[in-house]
């Protein structure tokens, strides 16, 4: 799944889990162009109300998490805007919009209308627009909805002009506002999680002992589900569930969730050092647990700022500071990754038969192309939900790298069209997300040529030793090189990392021309996703997950998870090196061997006409195995 | 030249110019071992005097350069430590040494005797330590000779018992001090220097007014000496001279040197807007012109300390960020490019000489072949003086980063020795820096190996395109790809900044792990120089320097200046790809070309069997030409 590249002129920004490339809480009325007005007018009467002359209105719910729940879908509400950050500031007379390159183009067809203005987040961020605002302002903000670092950045402009609100202004006239998720929390049995929360707390209140923290306060939903081995449905896509954390040196703590979701399966599967409060008496319970002595530890980028403003208040020693769940979270267990390659299997098998059925059901659209991964997933054992927007483009859609198709859009796919799937799930033992281009007839020159360098991007990093020690900024240009060999790029990051039945975009690691200063650690899963896209004509990505081992020398490299076959009559075959090419014979057969029992019929025909084995081929050998690959390619 | 990897727990001292290899300054009376005994207790009595329990000596000067003058070597005076970066703490019983991984041997030679302890610089910084220090201390230190951004780490760690001192302690008690440099300055002509100060002067006060700078303080003599096109020789091995100046909005300024060094012909060559002053007067010159409302500009890593906490005294708006000098200094213009270019044509000469003379003279010395390449450089129009000392070392003496020969150290070289020169010149048009090995006989396996490897990574860097926005860290991982492939590394950085006849490390741009957040630009002069180190076996390097040139279709490229050829019998020529050995061929060739008609029969001879063309080469084939490599590698 793609990401984003944040720009260094947003550092905080920068931090947040990377980007989904489209709109995906829609929620469930859309609010129509006039309705955004009158809204509007009901929020700015409000805003006089506690006097302030303008509000910050942010896409982030209190968990900072890529999706909100629709309760939370304050900013598509007021504004329309659907996408997955931006931010509005609601001045007297405008709404201004701050949305990254993403939604450049998306937001101005859905905030149409009348007093909208438009800002390109990283290059105008909103704190600096309001430098250039109306000096008398007084600006709020509901402080449960952005964390320090970006109250900070508002702080320095503003100083005493910002205005922390103890009171959500959309929520008082929001009348229609859905009620919050209250689906049940599952547990997520040990023979799963690998470790018990017995386990998991001993390690986290060493760490925090180490650090000097006396509490940590916890508001990742991820970190909350994967600590407590709980998982939920208050997200699309993510099963985690809406919920706050207080863990204390001495090994107890409190969840804080919307009571009704915990059941009495639940409540007997919970730890005995574990209370569990409803989510409003999660501030209050937070002031009563600061002093002045104590030390404190939450991530900057995630906590409300209402309880950073708290933990200052009470003269508490702040520890701002990544998490040490976050941290320990990224480090798969054995039991984790074991779960994690067997979903991988069956996700492989139902993307192989997608590449078989899809061609048979040629000519079809990009909507019954998603129709069909999806039906393929859901065969799967332990299949949950997707773990993101699909995006099935044909042709020139591919190019939009945040695709994803409409009925208005739905492109046909045919024998002479070029398509991209780029699609993910959620099992109960792993997360998965893939990107294969597929071609049912010949591909033009330039398609070949760009084809063929983002697969040796791809290999390049695919078959990687690095020292410990190395960081994702590091080996970003590694995967870059081939295509700028050939005066190619991409505009996106090159790697994220991918949670265990959690959150597909999983911070802290991270490949990408961004800072990113976390060792690549054995353990960690990773994807590997190089593309090229020419605006107009076609879109190319390649991308596979990958799991960190430590060699026997000491070094580090990848070690491949994803089990889908990479179609061969797309490549320039003789401009592969003879390690290229045995690389990806090698890597069509493994899959060929661990998939084989498991395909249909049809899907077998597929793999073997499309990705076979080169009966030239022996690891090792230096000869080119051109004539029969070349019949493939010239077929 | 070789550079030392800055580790990230001291991003301050990362900033600094990349170390030299080598102690170089040596003072001219060597302390002997009582002798700092003694020279501690006069000091102890002075810091008694002044109230100071402790008191912080760094090797820097009050410009925080690479090399001070001898009358600056406190640290060296003080404890006999000769290395080019570390710090002293004298407590009331001990000194306490910090020096980094380059010295952390020498260190304990240098400073034998009772009462030395020893830290290592990154690992266990001196800041860190004071912290763990005696809680009641008063630690003083000269405020010249620290600059903010080391101020501040101990100011953290000290808060009010940190104590700026006027005077410096060990002036007053060494009695026998030398006198400062005083050689005269010369004018560096607009033929070599490209651009006048008047040009300098009107780009430089448009980015103070972009800046919002109503006064520059530059304190380092590189940017001075480029801006006012200047030369001096008050240091080893950089041809400048120890200054200040002071630029304002208006684009009056005022430089400080010591004043027998101004001579009339200088006098005659300064610009009417600029007034010459004696050093002293720099400090009080500063404090008049700050007031509450000018906008001070001062480099945070290079600035005294002294001077930023006048800024602040003043009220005045410190802005502590990079001298644009330096950046402008970065990025060469033509003519500055035109006599980089041509000193390289004649450098290449004195090492291809020096190739072909060492084998007539085997077996010989390190120390008679420092002699030589000395010599043979002499010999060059606008030679000046060599660009930092030079690494000569025969064996396994090469293993070793930081080696310089010494008498005691002296070791053969033979038919049966591997050999390492890192060498570099002043000369009038240029600054270079090339390493070479050289092989006179059979190689081992393990150095064939390690050589071919080490030729990978140069070669991967040296062919690299890369897009306007990268930056040293990211492609620092493309040069180490090849070592990393087999298990290899190098413990050191992989590119360095070079001046215009200027220092051999210059800033900002670099090439390594550490984050450098300048992006590689058109017209920058970089080293590229993997290497591979085998202690007690072998070292090797090699190191060209390269121009960043932007290509037609907007990516940018190096594009080679050193004109050394590259000897071919330590290769494993089976190893390199088509690509790569048609490369090395063509380096040759060229170089060949260049150098011919300058060359002396013997070192014609020498590069015909060393670095042959290939008679079945033609660019663009595939074809090995196996057959008469293979005789000269097993020759």
């Amino acid at each position: 799944m793609r990401l984003i590249a944040a720009s260094k002129n947003a550092p905080s920004f920068a931090l947040l889990p990377v980007g989904v490339t489209l709109p995906v809480t829609i929620p469930k009325r859309l609010p129509m162009r006039t309705e955004s007005h009158s809204r509007a007018t009901l929020l700015r009467e409000q805003m006089k109300r506690q006097q302030v002359d303008a509000l910050i209105v942010p896409r982030f719910d209190a968990h900072q998490g890529e999706y909100v729940a629709p309760c939370d879908a304050r900013l598509a509400w007021l504004t329309g805007f659907t996408g997955t950050a931006g931010f509005a500031i609601v001045t007297p007379q405008t709404i201004e919009m701050f949305v990254d390159g993403r939604y450049s183009v998306q937001v101005t067809h859905e905030c149409a209308g009348e007093g909208f203005g438009f800002h390109h987040l990283l290059d105008q961020a909103p704190d600096r627009w309001l430098a250039g605002a109306d000096p008398a302002w007084i600006v709020g903000y509901d402080a449960m909805l952005l964390p320090p670092t970006w109250a900070g950045r508002f702080r320095v402009v503003l100083g005493k002009r910002l205005k922390a609100l103890d009171d959500n202004l959309i929520d008082s006239v929001w009348h229609d506002r859905p009620p919050p998720p209250n689906a049940p929390i599952r547990p997520f049995p040990l023979q799963l999680a690998g470790r018990s929360p017995w386990q998991k707390r001993d390690d986290l209140t060493q760490a925090m002992s180490e650090l000097g923290a006396d509490l940590l306060i916890e508001t990742q939903p991820d970190n909350i589900a994967w600590f407590l081995n709980l998982r939920g449905s208050d997200f699309s896509y993510v099963p985690t569930m809406r919920s706050f954390m207080l863990v204390r040196q001495d090994g107890s703590a409190q969840l804080f969730v919307d009571s009704g979701q915990v059941t009495d399966e639940i409540v007997d599967f919970l730890p005995a050092w574990l209370t569990v409060h409803p989510l409003p008496e999660f501030l209050p319970e937070v002031e009563r647990q600061l002093a002045t002595d104590r030390g404190v530890l939450l991530d900057p980028d995630f906590t409300p700022d209402a309880v950073s403003l708290r933990v200052e208040q009470a003269r508490a020693r702040m520890l701002h500071q990544i998490s040490p769940l976050t941290l320990r979270k990224a480090i798969k267990n054995p039991v984790e990754l074991a779960g994690i390659r067997s979903c991988h299997l069956h996700d492989g098998v139902a993307l192989t038969e997608f590449s078989a059925q899809l061609e048979q059901m040629l000519p079809t659209t990009e909507l019954e192309a998603e129709e069909l991964i999806l039906a393929l997933r859901r065969r799967n054992d332990g299949f949950l939900m997707s773990s993101f927007r699909t995006i099935s483009a044909s042709g020139a859609n591919a190019a939009m790298c945040h695709y994803a198709a409409t009925p208005e859009s739905n492109a046909p796919i045919t024998a002479r069209t070029t398509y991209l799937l780029d699609s993910g799930a959620q099992y109960e033992s792993g997360t998965t997300d893939a990107t294969r281009c597929l071609a049912f007839g010949p591909v033009s020159p330039a398609y070949r040529q760009a084809y063929t360098a983002v697969f040796k991007a791809f290999h390049a990093l695919m078959t990687l030793r690095f020292p410990v020690g190395t960081k994702g900024h590091h080996i970003d240009a590694i995967c870059r090189r081939p295509l700028w060999d050939m005066g190619m790029d991409y505009d996106h990051g090159t790697g994220h990392g991918v949670g265990h039945s959690l959150s597909v975009h999983e911070r802290p690691q991270r490949i990408g021309k961004e800072v990113n200063d976390v060792n690549i650690a054995a353990g960690m899963i990773l994807t590997i996703e190089p593309g090229h896209y020419v605006a107009g004509e076609f879109g190319i990505r390649i991308e596979n997950q990958v799991e960190v081992v430590q060699r026997h020398d000491g070094f580090l490299e990848f070690s491949n998870l994803t089990l889908v076959p990479i179609q061969l009559s797309m490549l320039n075959l003789d401009d592969l090196s003879p390690d290229q090419l045995g690389w990806l014979v090698d890597y069509n057969q493994t899959i060929r061997a661990k998939l084989g029992p498991l395909l249909s019929a049809v899907a077998l025909e597929w793999m073997d006409r499309n990705a076979a084995a080169l009966p030239t081929h022996s690891p090792g050998t230096r000869s080119r195995p051109r004539n029969h690959l070349q019949e493939l390619t010239e077929a």
